[in-house]
């Protein structure tokens, strides 16, 4: 019997995932996985059996791993960013059910929330909630609850799937809901394509994001309180200074 | 004039860290820190100058590590998990102030929520906030509400610094507070030591979490309304399966 690890590999670049994901990939048999992370790897890995699977095909892709660990194979899927954030290790061990076989290894990789906060400063110091606007697995009214929560708790806000192209309003829709209970001046980021070709960053203000640009590869950032931009950085103080 | 390199090394063992991270390590010529954390990387950088400083002194940690830099030196500050969550990229941005000199580079790792939620099996799949219960930076009244906010927005939870010997039972008290809202049945889970020797994890009930015995190397896990327990696992389904 074959093990699967679900192995987040950070965002974009290889560079990115830990040396405790890349050793798993190297002494894996099979990589599996949707095709635009696949091909991310493809060419670090040589010699390995490669199998894709569309986007909307997330069980396919699990039961797949699984059928293969039954056969005999070390199987690693690749999610990008963390596994378990947003990622597949949920959905294997629901595929797997109550008999704990195949062996399955989630390997954590960097999340969006880390690795986009780190490219526009340090937002994420203190307290913060993780929030997706899409839609399709969750409803507006539950994504618009959770918004109006972090916002009256005083969290730091990472915003993950902030648009796409069946839904490009979403992020101004959540910006006015915010706006409701936090100034127009709050600081917010916006971190576009994370360790990828075209990695960029932009600094505005929650007034500014309501009319920004977005799509699927950005991760959104709304600052606390305390949020301030410092020598063009955007920072949320802990508070040692004064601690 | 050299750099500042912010560096998350994940949770423990070196395997945790990225690819990117040991890169500049090696790069470095000075690794400052918590003497803790500058122990677990010490053997893997042989010939780097190490320069530590206690646990209370961040202030101090950050102005040594920019003075370096000013002197010219390429100074790698490590940080236990991820520099920017809780980290010291904040503050390190916070002493620079508004001159952007010397150049600052946040090297992003992996925080607890990310490796802790592996180790237990998935339980942050979903929207999910991130609460420190320590209060030497923050009133307990702050962190109460938001605690009381994740509650009621059905956001899983990550509990860090859940107790320390100064307070030994705010984590029951934390627990307490949740429970006027959640299920005495509500799986939640610990995960201790994780990346270090001694590394266990522990599947509970919020009602048995309340008497649990927790120290400061532990992060805490609380599911939301549709966390279970499968195969053994802390699972919080996305819900690919009905997408």
């Amino acid at each position: 019997m074959g093990k699967v690890m679900v192995v987040g590999i950070g965002p974009g670049d290889p560079e990115n995932m830990t040396l405790r994901a890349d050793r798993a990939l190297r002494n894996c048999d099979v990589i599996v996985g949707y095709h635009v992370y696949v091909d991310l790897v493809r060419d670090r890995y040589p010699g390995k059996e490669f199998l894709t699977t569309p986007m909307t095909q997330e069980a396919r892709r699990c039961e797949l791993a699984l059928e293969l660990a039954r056969e005999g194979k070390n199987v690693a899927m690749v999610c990008s960013g963390d596994s378990g954030i947003y990622g597949m290790a949920a959905l294997v061990y629901e595929l797997r059910g109550e008999n704990p076989s195949p062996e399955v290894e989630v390997i954590p990789g960097l999340t969006a929330a880390c690795s986009g906060a780190a490219l526009l400063g340090a937002p994420l110091t203190h307290d913060f909630a993780v929030i997706s606007l899409s839609d399709r697995l969750t409803s507006w009214e539950t994504i618009e609850k959770r918004l109006e929560a972090a916002a009256d708790a005083d969290l730091s806000i990472a915003l993950y799937n902030p648009a796409s192209r069946g839904r490009p309003d979403y992020l101004s829709r959540a910006c006015g809901i915010l706006l409701r209970r936090l100034p127009e001046d709050r600081p917010c980021g916006i971190a576009r394509n994370i360790g990828r070709a075209g990695e960029s960053r932009e600094i505005l203000t929650l007034g500014q994001l309501r009319r920004a640009q977005v799509d699927m590869f950005c991760t959104v950032f709304i600052g606390n309180a305390s949020t301030k931009v410092i020598g063009g950085e955007l920072v949320t103080p802990r508070g040692y200074r004064h601690g």
